[in-house]
């Protein structure tokens, strides 16, 4: 076969060159025709459309056709021709064909028939070959260039925080045990205890739940830093909204207060919005008119509105309104009160019918590291709250003062021996400061329009499964 | 004080609108002077020059301007004013100063005087404030934006791979172990095995130490992918080269055999380094003048040279007529030898003078899944030897061909029932695909010069060491 060097697919369909003789290389998607002619869809994965094959049956090897199948992968040179009614302006007519691997129909899972998302769970390792999957992946891939292109040109920079931590932020759930020992001959201390000497970093150790108090470190040295990496919460939760492994978005920024934390948090999402509508026009579309016709809409509303701002207390006075006037809730409202997925949902779906950022909660349900109001109750808290996804973003101003903080911390039982380093900020040279986190696949949700979390990263780890 | 929008010091220091009038943010580094008029360097992070900031000691209060110490945070409000007889061309004078935090001159670890690296590794939340890794921070920032924005440009999707992993790709070294079991009760079978179906994941996990399984799969749909996230090394290691967490960069690509993988990694490598000399001037001239002042020679050297590509056997042939003619290496050297760093950098260092690709080494000390080539002896490996680091880049053309893949694991005891997924894209719609792996804080070595691996990477893990 002549070696003519290789072009993508997504360049040949965007080609003009009539005429020109290419080389594609790609898996069979599907193949049909006659006697004479056959057709076959070829994909490589750098658009989700596929480029239409014209095969002139009779000039070809029967045996090597044979092999064409949904799934094979071929090498194939051949001329550019014009497409007649196609939605496609440009296919291929062949030349000469290799068929670089083969692909048993009989073994081979995704043949052409529509497959359930669970079943493709199950063979993660194939599903990005799909459609859907495909196109999710593009997404996630644009995604993450987005955020990185925002927070470049802003002048933030990424900071990588550590992944095995000794301290537990948060405190958010259970966490995962990081440990090099034997687990068949623990070392024990006379009092029964388990001797953490022996482990590798000699002391216990866990996966992170946040970069968030490293960010802050970083923050009031560099001025504004963001993280981008993997996070961990051991919840034994079997949802569509939870993954044990997640990846998670944290910028922070010296001298920002809560107003300005805001106003970066409604650019920063419009403007990851706006880049999908940009640059993943074909996938969107597909996932649009595949699961979600109001897909489109919804991503086009977000980047139009100006997201509505109010506090927690105004919040849950018009959530005391509904239930007033008959609205059902299964979680009951108060002030006070979590709010639930519904009454987030309520407030953005259905009282104000646009993205809502909420501020100023009730000191109880946060974190200790949170601004304090001085009405000595509400923190300064930041939430913004998205149409079917509810929370997508959780920040607020950091409290910045030494006193404040570390009584607070102790107030909520926050081992202060451990986070020793992050209280000395507060004592050389503090700043107010603030900062938010978004949880990747969160945002994947809102932008893809899937409706389950494993469904937007790789390889989903969630309780019993850790499967490729 | 009067409220106006603050302006970076990166930003001031560009500026030549003289008389106008603009506050800043920022650290103190230093502050001197006489009764009449003070110094103070104000640092914010944004680059690593300081502004000059002159202060008419009698227009402020005396107590405040005691505050003002190194370490302090400070907001300042002045007029931008032509520099004389200085580095920069625009200094501040002050007109009001806010002191938004203090830091004790008797407890600031960081006064002025200069400070050990491995004095600042015990700081490594306030070491960020230093102009060394600041400088280095900064760059690390700026390298991980050229690797996104290199892959992008060239149609590649970044791809999350798990950290998370319950098959051992390269059987690299002892893994951490993850797991949520108490292990104050574990429970066991009756053979005494631990009964895993009650950890979280019902089966014993790990922390990865590779993506390239999983970014396999991924090419073998996508086309192209890269990765970019923390892999993990259990090695007990104490030495300026190992680190127990680190990031690495997985390129993967379908269709690409040795030669453009080899042409992949000179593009690559050589973009991220032109970038930094191009985008972190003043930082790398900081660390070429503190640290090591052949870095700048040696950047520019690896941008202009063309690499040499040679074979493992033609490697080790001139390094055994290196010993022939009287050059003592520590360890031996002979075919089938595993090279030692002395040995890599003796041909980058002293025989060629420049960069050089390995290829084509012995298969029993390389990984099961490379290609193995028709001589039945040497796998079709590649490795880039860099001047100071030696091996900075390895990778491969991977073993398409079922047969010979899963022969040559069982070969090397891979257990192949944890990697059937990966073994399955061989055997539906297979093709040549070739990727390496650059471990990001090597990079940083080079780019930086600095010396020791932790102080590239903000909060190092290594044996006994978590903290922060």
């Amino acid at each position: 076969m002549e070696k003519i060097s290789r072009t993508k697919i997504a360049d040949v369909l965007k080609s003009e060159e009539f005429g020109l003789k290419v080389n594609v290389k790609g898996w069979v998607r599907t193949r049909r025709g006659n006697k004479n002619v056959n057709f076959i869809a070829l994909n490589d994965g750098s658009t989700i459309n596929n480029l239409q094959i014209v095969v002139d049956v009779e000039k070809f090897d029967e045996e090597q056709l044979k092999l064409i199948t949904t799934g094979a992968c071929l090498s194939v040179n051949g001329v550019l021709v014009e497409s007649v009614g196609q939605n496609q302006q440009v296919e291929m007519q062949a030349m000469e064909i290799e068929v670089l691997g083969a692909a048993d129909p009989l073994t081979y899972p995704l043949q052409k028939k529509g497959h359930s998302l669970e079943f493709l769970r199950e063979i993660a390792h194939l599903r990005p070959r799909t459609n859907t999957f495909g196109a999710v992946f593009r997404i996630r891939h644009h995604m993450a260039i987005a955020i990185h292109q925002f927070f470049h040109d802003r002048g933030f920079f990424y900071f990588h925080t550590p992944i095995i931590t000794a301290s537990d932020c948060e405190g958010a759930g259970q966490m995962f045990q990081v440990t090099t020992m034997n687990l068949y001959d623990l070392k024990k201390d006379e009092k029964g205890a388990i001797n953490y000497e022996n482990d590798f970093f000699g002391r216990q150790a866990s996966l992170t739940v946040s970069g968030q108090l490293e960010g802050e470190l970083a923050a009031m040295a560099l001025g504004a830093i963001y993280t981008f990496g993997p996070t961990f919460r051991a919840e034994n939760s079997n949802t569509p909204r939870h993954l044990a492994e997640f990846w998670m978005i944290e910028p922070e920024v010296a001298f920002n207060e809560i107003e300005e934390n805001m106003d970066l948090a409604e650019e920063f999402i419009k403007y990851c919005v706006q880049w999908a509508l940009d640059n993943c026009k074909d996938d969107i579309n597909f996932l649009n008119n595949m699961f979600d016709k109001s897909l489109i809409e919804r991503l086009e509303g977000v980047v139009k509105q100006d997201f509505v701002r109010l506090s927690y207390t105004e919040g849950v006075n018009i959530l005391e309104q509904a239930v007033a006037n008959g609205h059902k809730f299964e979680f009951p409202i108060y002030w006070g009160a979590d709010l639930a997925s519904e009454h987030e949902r309520y407030l953005v779906e259905e009282h104000f019918r646009c993205p809502v950022i909420l501020t100023d909660y009730p000191k109880e349900i946060k974190s200790f590291y949170m601004k304090q109001n001085e009405d000595g109750k509400t923190v300064r808290a930041m939430d913004v709250l998205f149409p079917k996804i509810g929370e997508i973003i959780g920040g607020s101003q950091r409290e910045e003062d030494y006193e404040k903080l570390s009584t607070r911390a102790k107030e909520m039982g926050v081992p202060t021996k451990d986070i020793w380093w992050y209280l000395e900020t507060r004592r050389f040279g503090t700043a107010p400061h603030s900062g938010f986190g978004l949880g990747f696949e969160r945002l994947l949700l809102f932008v893809t329009g899937m409706a389950n979390i494993r469904d937007v990263i790789p390889f989903p780890r969630t309780p019993k499964n850790a499967d490729f």
